[in-house]
């Protein structure tokens, strides 16, 4: 798609600063070219103002004065930025219809402005919504249902009874609705619990690729609306996560666990079992969670990378920090302070 | 499925006391309505005993006089809860057969119970056995066995001659017997050493989304009867699990690493290579495990979660954990003890 | 596949000592039989030397005295055992073409002596090169560019766009090209940013099972050649990784970080977003990096493993570290030094 920067201006709410021109495409400041858009969001960049081949920028009102070309001027270039490149770049959309080579049940209800590209697999009872893409690969069990303007990317595994809403993007190698790990000891080994509960996913959420979200025991794994979760993302069953909470890429949180709205939680980290995060939280990169936070605030652990030499000599003393926190209790005795 | 209380007493060997009923299904205590069973084994539930509105209880002895509704009474609620469970919910059974659009290497022998679902590709000299069911979207390799009754679900992949033992569950998203990670340097690059080897998996064995098992370097990778593991868990080439370990998410376990039977490890765990880990190990989530446990028993490492601000302090300090246990020592020679 | 052991010694270039013989495979020194042949490239491992059945040894010039069979001398054994079984295992090559149950673009250009497999989707403009296989299963989206001798095995899923060199292995369940995690708070909820941006793969990479390559925002995320990833590896957008690193499995590396080249990075490592590491950087498994890597050296976080009745005392501590560490200051400025 291109664009006139006026008409950018006007649907993106911002003032025009500067002469109309043409927009097709948008870069990062330091390589945008003629027909290009770019931003800046970070005073370190205010350094590429003046050297920019950019036909136009997304600026702050306190750059205008050094900015050498027309300019879109807003408080928040950074959501201006986001939504001129969704007006350049709006998603693909495939044309409806069912492939050929796609398998649907007969009892499957897909909109027929729906699309369900090749090799897709359907089965009994799934309901499709209007606007839908389903894309080569994909394997749909019973009973699913997917609302409107959905888009469920290559090699997704949907299974039976999960639940979508509208306007969600779930990338490749997810798996919604596998068996939640639920066994019990019995004599030397285990028996298997059946999780006879769903997944249930509310709308405007997206899910980043080869994320596992099991179905629950007996109630749903429940993920709320406008919920963001990266890549490689494991979420047990029974977990449920309020709205607009984002998860980064390769967290695990474990079963039963409820976690507010509003969150922001970082990549890599565990969160154990049976806790209640309040809203608002924000997780640190690696951190463990062992237990619940009932007051919003920023949370971490773990400890600061070293060089391996050094912090083989501090990760030593801490096998024995008890010990050396009980001899500086001796010291205070003895010391008179 | 549907059960007289009678029969679910009966068929799991526990005492009834009340009156027969019809039981449908089964749900929380704190949730469950007429023709349902719930359990109660956590005595923080016992305040839901009064007001459940449920058909029947699983219940521990001593919960017997105040249960107001017929009762399963046993020592081990969650037992029973499951075996109730595994007889209502009983696992589905497809159609056996082959379906018209799955690909099937006239070499491959697929018993005549087995169902291969719509899409699968099952290549040379592959063997499925009665009663296992092969779920669309599935890729089984040259020469892969499949034992009975086993079920692999949607989107798994198989690699060439890697074996499954009888009633396993594999979840989607598995991919079994890809090339372990196995390089030799050469020059400024690296040579690929074939990953000859094969994984063979047990009996009884269940596999969560999106976990991977390499294929050993020559020797296979084993994986023992009874063994559970969660969703996107790792594990490299040449490694073997002992019977009946249980293993939770997104843990990684590295090449050549033997683990004994019995084992429970958490989730996020990490096991470095050509370690020996003894039968009947605890291993609690996030831990990294660099040496080999020679003793059953419990083990741990990572920090525990603060607040941020408190995190930062504490974690610049142990930068410095050696000189301070230096300091510490000075101290104490200087102070009269 | 078999051979002369002369006729491995010219190949891999080494000296045979001892009578030829044929090799037939490759196998441990401690369960090696006759025909085969086996490296002892630990001197734990001499003391099989004397009992191996194996009819031929890989080994150091130094062993020759104590070898009872016929022996190809190096000094780098571990490297003439990866030639050799290369070799006696060379890659399996599916036959070219395209599979009746593929469904290929018109406008796709398949060389002719490339393997499309059954059941593979590959879309319009896609170009697949000389000698490449696409297994079964496998979605290659739009404008997809592979070069020549690629194996892309079953069930990977190829973003529109993305391009990837020649001699490289793709294992399966690998996703390149999904969105990156790119979203900026609106009001509530957030809006998406396009990613516009595309995959770049180099020359002879390997990428490990479940994998994931996330496009770029703007800018490509880039993997240079020779670089060597292991299983469910999460790469960000934006990302770029020098010549020649090799990262072990469960690594996340967040948006934007570059990582030179050379570089060993163990397992279940995180790496935070906007990072520069530099060349030959090694860092141990598990390590946070949460700052820039300026000098090459060897780099480390993470605490020891203990029993987990020690590691709770040693934990806790851990939490009043700070507070510790001013009571030590409290008590050098009490004690006459």
């Amino acid at each position: 798609m291109q664009y006139r920067l006026l008409e950018l201006a006007e649907r993106t709410g911002c003032k025009l600063v500067g002469e109309d021109c043409l927009i097709e495409s948008i870069a990062e400041i330091s390589s945008a070219l003629s027909g290009e858009i770019a931003f800046i969001s970070n005073p370190r960049y205010v350094e590429y103002l003046s050297v920019t081949r950019a036909s136009a920028l997304i600026i702050k009102p306190e750059f205008l004065d050094v900015c050498p070309v027309p300019a879109l001027v807003t408080d928040n270039p950074r959501l201006v930025y986001a939504k001129v490149a969704n007006l350049l770049y709006p998603p693909k959309k495939s044309e409806p219809g069912i492939s050929a080579s796609a398998i649907v049940a007969e009892s499957a209800n897909i909109d027929k402005t729906a699309t369900i590209a090749a090799g897709v697999f359907v089965s009994a009872g799934a309901r499709i919504g209007a606007g839908s893409q389903i894309e080569a690969g994909c394997v749909i069990e019973d009973d699913v249902v997917i609302g409107s303007n959905t888009r469920i990317n290559a090699n997704v595994t949907i299974g039976y009874g999960c639940e979508i809403g509208d306007n969600c993007i779930i990338h490749s190698g997810v798996v919604l609705g596998a068996d939640g790990f639920g066994f019990v000891k019995d004599g030397e080994g285990y028996l298997k619990i059946p999780q006879i509960g769903s997944v249930h996913i509310g709308n405007n959420v997206e899910i980043g690729a080869n994320t596992t979200i099991d179905r629950g025991a007996l109630e749903n794994t429940i993920i709320g609306n406008g919920v963001k979760l990266d890549n490689q993302i494991q979420i047990a069953h029974g977990v449920s996560i309020g709205d607009n909470t984002v998860i980064s890429a390769a967290t695990a949180i474990a079963g039963s666990t409820h976690i507010g709205s509003g969150c922001l939680i970082g990549g890599l980290v565990g969160i154990v079992e049976h806790l209640t995060i309040t809203d608002n939280v924000m997780i640190t990169g690696r951190t463990m969670v062992t237990r619940s936070i009932t007051q919003s605030g920023s949370y971490s652990s773990s400890t600061p990378m070293d060089t391996t030499a050094n912090w083989r000599k501090n990760s030593a003393r801490f096998r024995r920090l008890d010990e050396l926190a009980k001899r500086v209790a001796k010291l205070e005795k003895k010391t008179i302070i």
